[in-house]
Order: structure tokens, then sequence, then C-alpha cells
């Protein structure tokens, strides 16, 4: 059967030369780099490297730090109860803290957490269009306000927001900043020199690097109490043995991402656009977000009279692979929770689904998308009596 | 140039058959397991199957959970900051946790991290065997202990802690109980339906596993709040994508390490005590803790007039690869905190080297390092001015 993978907003197929550069790491270079023995030393030289390949991918100053953490979800985390222990639980008065309601469930299941035990959150909705302007996000600036977190691009939606904007009003109001930037990786031009960021969080599995591997930037100055304590790893700043495998193949993945940006804004945009017209053909549909502020790889389309599981469903029989949403939320089948956030109807939230391309998606690939999502388009219109009625009643 | 791998209290070689299970995990097998599409559920059965592994390993209760984190680092600090939230925070009048004084740093550097955010330590020296008895565990408990926190076996000395019987002082008393079992998997019988154990931690790369992974088992009703809060994987308990080849190699990996369990306690044992037996017969050393008490692949062994470092770096030129105590803490190069909690004097503990088998560890590789660990011995005392004078002396 055909199968065309069009969920790379959820995880990646890894790149396979990242896989050859792992592949010794899993044999003979087995040591611990921790170690003073030349098992530990010889798999140093290969660190370095893969650190190398991430400074560079990002035009991060040299001074600054890179921690690697097990996934996204760990750096999110890290940043914001850091930002509790050294900032809030220290001094209440400093409890402040915004994100956009779009979060990934990592900043806002934290979030939530941390209102439990005394920090105070503003979420800034999004429009209608999936957009938050900068001016939104400087309106709910308090003088109690100690940390920004506003992610680069939404997973659901691919909308990309003003981090540069949004960086620079931080910085001039002594405003800690943090972006979740996993869904920007080789989709946006980063440059860490240029954009004033505290704090940057990734992800290795969105850029065909491995599954359960990220990292976290830190600006020089602006360090946290670490998350996981314990060992020297990481300047100190993030103990355990470090997945060396995992690392070198996530440096490989970043500097081979960032390396095809350039062919996601072109390629894969072209891909995703005949796409995207073609599904705007189908009618009583809406595609959230205009295109051009959109990360390249990302349609989100909702369907009136579909329910977005039996969508999928029908998809998957198909060999396609698409999503509801965040795979993060997709087992709980709530209501995507950006969909709300724009302000759609629950029915019609409930039918959004999301295609998203990768450099490693084919024309043929999207000939044959176009063709089996228009089929299950009709097949489950002419079964839904909440289409059939909403026809009637027009 | 001959290589005898002899650190794997610090990290092991990959099982070769673990390696081959999880290839297709950086192939064809990509998808997200939390995803509802075809790629998402294919690799579900593998990670049940895994999980199984690790239940039957530990004979832990179906009910009880075991959460997947990227390391024992993250297992401790899971519980520590869990319990820190869940209790102290909550309720001051219950802020007491006791530890032994040679804890991995991930667990004393992070109850040093609670300590100054409001929690009260007490730290359990060992004996100069290198032992803790439960008694002294039990005097130390106040009316405010909310916890007891002890590693089944130390990672320096390869002593082995009464973990059973403190498990069943706590449980009498309604004190929280967690044993970081990092050095225990494989080397001793683990039973979680016979012992009270509320939490338990473990890392697969210190069982042939890759490194990366790891995890903490929770008794049912003795749920935390989140290290990582986010997405709904593990249960709701440990947010992040899983890392599905690692979790796979995991299962793997324990299944097999305790089914060798037999063998690391004859034919491993046996090559230790070989070696152990060959090395006391070097003048002036000192071997901690009886063997019988020990897990059946450690030495620590003390050498007068030698600096640690020396010895390393000497075993090193001979292609012996050993430790002068926990990776972890190598780079620092301070003096073994579990040397200076036996109360042995600064000078001596500076010497400690750790010698650590695994079951790959052949007889030939034994000879060898008998050979190359007395001969770096007899050169390094014969450039040693400390070590001529005290012969000097005597």
């Amino acid at each position: 059967m055909k199968r065309v993978y069009l969920d790379n907003n959820a995880t990646t197929k890894l790149d396979p030369i990242v896989k050859v550069k792992m592949q010794p790491f899993f044999e003979e270079l087995y040591g611990n780099p921790n170690s003073l023995h030349q098992y530990g030393m010889e798999v140093r030289p290969y660190l370095n490297e893969a650190m190398g390949n991430m400074y560079d991918a990002l035009n991060a100053p040299d001074p600054d730090d890179i921690l690697i953490t097990s996934c996204a979800t760990e750096s999110n985390n890290t940043v914001l109860k850091g930002i509790f222990f050294k900032h809030i639980l220290a001094n209440p008065t400093k409890n402040h803290i915004i994100a956009t309601a779009v979060e990934h469930p990592s900043i806002l299941e934290t979030l939530h957490f941390l209102a439990q035990n005394g920090a105070e959150i503003t979420y800034v909705d999004v429009d209608a269009s999936g957009y938050v302007c900068a001016e939104r996000i400087a309106s709910a600036i308090t003088d109690k306000t100690i940390l920004i977190s506003m992610m680069w691009a939404n997973n659901e939606t691919g909308m990309i927001f003003p981090i540069d904007e949004v960086a620079h009003i931080a910085q001039e109001l002594g405003i800690l900043f943090h972006t979740d930037a996993v869904q920007a990786i080789g989709k946006v031009k980063i440059d860490l020199s240029a954009t004033p960021i505290d704090y940057l969080t990734f992800s290795a599995h969105k850029f065909h690097g491995p599954k359960g591997i990220g990292g976290l930037y830190v600006k020089k100055g602006k360090e946290l109490p670490n998350l996981l304590h314990g060992g020297e790893q990481m300047g100190g700043y993030r103990a355990g043995t470090l997945n060396v495998a995992y690392i070198i193949g996530m440096g490989l993945a970043m500097k081979q991402s960032v390396g095809h940006l350039d062919k996601m804004n072109s390629d894969v945009r072209a891909l995703r656009d005949r796409l995207e017209d073609a599904l705007a053909l189908i009618p009583d549909t809406i595609i959230v977000g205009d295109r051009a502020h959109r990360t390249a790889n990302t349609i989100l389309i909702s369907l009136r009279g579909i329910e977005g599981e039996a969508m999928l469903w029908d998809l998957n029989r198909a060999g396609i692979a698409a999503s509801t949403g965040s795979a993060c939320a997709s087992e709980s089948l709530h209501a995507n929770p950006v969909m709300s956030a724009i302000g759609e109807d629950p029915e019609l939230a409930h039918t959004a689904i999301r295609l998203s391309l990768s450099r490693f998606t084919t024309s043929e690939e999207i000939d044959y998308a176009i063709e089996a999502f228009t089929h299950a388009v009709q097949r489950l219109r002419s079964i839904s009596s909440t289409y059939a009625y909403t026809n009637e009643a027009e």
C-alpha cells in the first residue's frame, strides 16, 4: 500500500546520514565522555563537532550556553521552573509570566502547575488568523512581569510569531524572553547574535534527528537553577550522562536542516502551496492563517460536517499520516486548543486536520495526497447528517 | 594495542542484540507512538513488549507505574523535587529527608538545592567498610521525616545496602521510601512485589542499554507532581515525545541483564575475586568493603603513595579503563566522596581506584589487567617521594 507521511510537525524520519553518523557510538565508541580514560576521551572530538554545528546553525555567540536536554519538554520545563525557583519563589513581587494561549502543552501545563504554586500567568489569545501581534503581548506587561514565553512558530497552524519584535520589547524593559523554537528550526532563519533572546528551546526529532534529545540555548548571565541537579555535565547546568550518539546525531541533523532552509522555503513551500490550492477547491473548508506568514510546510484545514478523527481514519486507511493537532494532545481527543483559541465554534474546532510536509516529501506523494484527501471528504460528507442538514438549511 | 574496559560502573557497552533490536526504529519505524495513524500505531506493540520486559525483570505489580525518563539523574530529581512540591512546599512541618552521605551526585546536589529552599536533610555516614546499617537510618528519623532515599548499591565501593530492611521500617512509620538502584540492576535480585519500595530509579546504560534513557518505578498511590509537565505521555506523569528506539533497547537490555544475574554472581564474581586476590598481594593497599557484601563486579582499591590520577594515566597508557570514582564527579578531581565518608585521611582518599567488570569481561582481560596494574603500581611507587618517605619512616 502507498504510504505518505504528512505529520512532520509531530515527528520526522531520521535523516539517513544522521543514522550513519550515530552508528559507531552504539558500537566501539561507547565510553562516557566524562571519564578520564581513552574510551571517554575518544568520543569528545565528535561531541565538540556536534556542539559546533549547533552554535553555527543558530549563530549563537560563543560565551552563551547550549544545554543538551532530553526533549523540548525538558527545555521548556527547565526555563519555567528555573524562573520559578530563581525569581518567583525568591521574590513574589516579580511573579508574572506572559505566554500565548497557543503554546505547546509543555509550556501551558507547566504554567498551570506554577500558577498553583504562586505564579501569575497571562495567556494572550491569537486572532482569527492564528496570529499574535507584538502589541498584544506588550499590553499584557505589568511591573510584576518577569518572563515572556512565546513560541517562534505554532505547531498546529504553522503561524510565525513576531519573535524579533517581542524580544526587543522584552530586552528594553528588562524582562526575560524565552521562545520555543521547536517548529522553527530549518524553517525560519534564526540568528541569536541579532535577536536578543535569553532562552531558546529546540528538539532534534522535529528536524530529522533522533527522538529523545533536545536543547536549550541560554544567554550568558541568564543562567537558571538546574531542572536536573547532579553531576557536572553541561557546565553543571544539566546533569546526567550524555546521550553521546543522539547529541552527535542532533548536531548533524541541525546542520543539515538549517543548510536546507532555502529548499524548505522554495521546493517544500511549492509542494505545500500546490496541496493547499487543491484542498481549497473543496467546498466548505477553512484554511487557517495567511500562508505567507506560516512555516512553509504546514496546513491546518477545517472541513464543515466532518469529525477530525473520522477524517484521520479515512486518510490512514489510504496510507496517509496526518494529525488533528499536536501528538502531545492527540490521545486525549480534546478539541484542538489552537482552533478554540482562534475562536471557531466547537463543532468546527473538532474538524481541524493538520498536514505537515518535510524536505523528504515528494511531488508524487502530494499528487496522491490530494486525490485521497478529496475522496475522503466526499465519502464522509455523503454519510454526514450534520453536513447534509447544513446544506439543506442554506 | 590491547584495551580492557574496567569502568562498567560508569557506563557499559551496548549489548549487541540490543543494538540490532533498536535499528528499525532509526529507519522505517519512525512514527510518534502518540499519533493516531499507522506510523504511530505500528511502534506501540514494541513499546508494550519493552515495558513488559521491565515489569517482569523487577517483578513490579501491574497497577504500579514505570515512568520512562532520560536518565537516572532525571528519575532522582523527579522524586526529590516531586516530594518538595507535593509535601514540603505544601506542609513545612513535614520537611525532613534522610539520605546516606554516599548517594550519587544527582541525589546529593538535588538535596543541597532543596535545603536552600526549605527542606531539612540528614546525611547518614557510612562506616569504615562503606556500609550503612538499617539502625543508623532508623535513628535519624524524626516526626518531620517525609522521605528516606538510600541507594541499593554504591557506585564507588559496590557495597550493597539493607534496602529490604529499611523499606520495611519506612513502610511501618508511613515514611516514603526511594532507592536509587542504578548499580543494582542485573547484580542484585530485585522483587518489587516483596520489598515495599515507593520509588526506584534505574538507568539503561549501566546494564548494557543505551545512554540517555532511564526509568522511575512509582508505587500506585504514591504519584508525585511531574518534573516534566506537558503532553499526556506516560499516563500524564512524564511528558515529552517517547524515545522509542531507546525504550525498546532498555527493555531488552534489562531482560538480558536480569536474565544473566546468576552469571554475574558466579562467573563475573569469580573473575573479580581473582583480580582482587592478585591486587591484594601488592603491599600497602586497602580494598574497601567486605567482598561478600559488594556487587559482584566492583573493587575499590587505595594504594598508599600513589595519586589516583597518576594511576589512571598509567593504566590508560596500558589500555586499561578504570576510574577514580563516579564519572559524574571525575572531571572535578575532588577527593573521592565515598573515601572521605568512609573516613580515610585525605591523602589516601585521593588514591582510590575503582575497577568494575561486566558480563562481557573475559578471563584474558583480567590476566592482562593484573599484570598492567601491578606494573603501574611498581613504576609509580619507584618515583613517589611520599611512598619512599613512608617506607623509610617505618
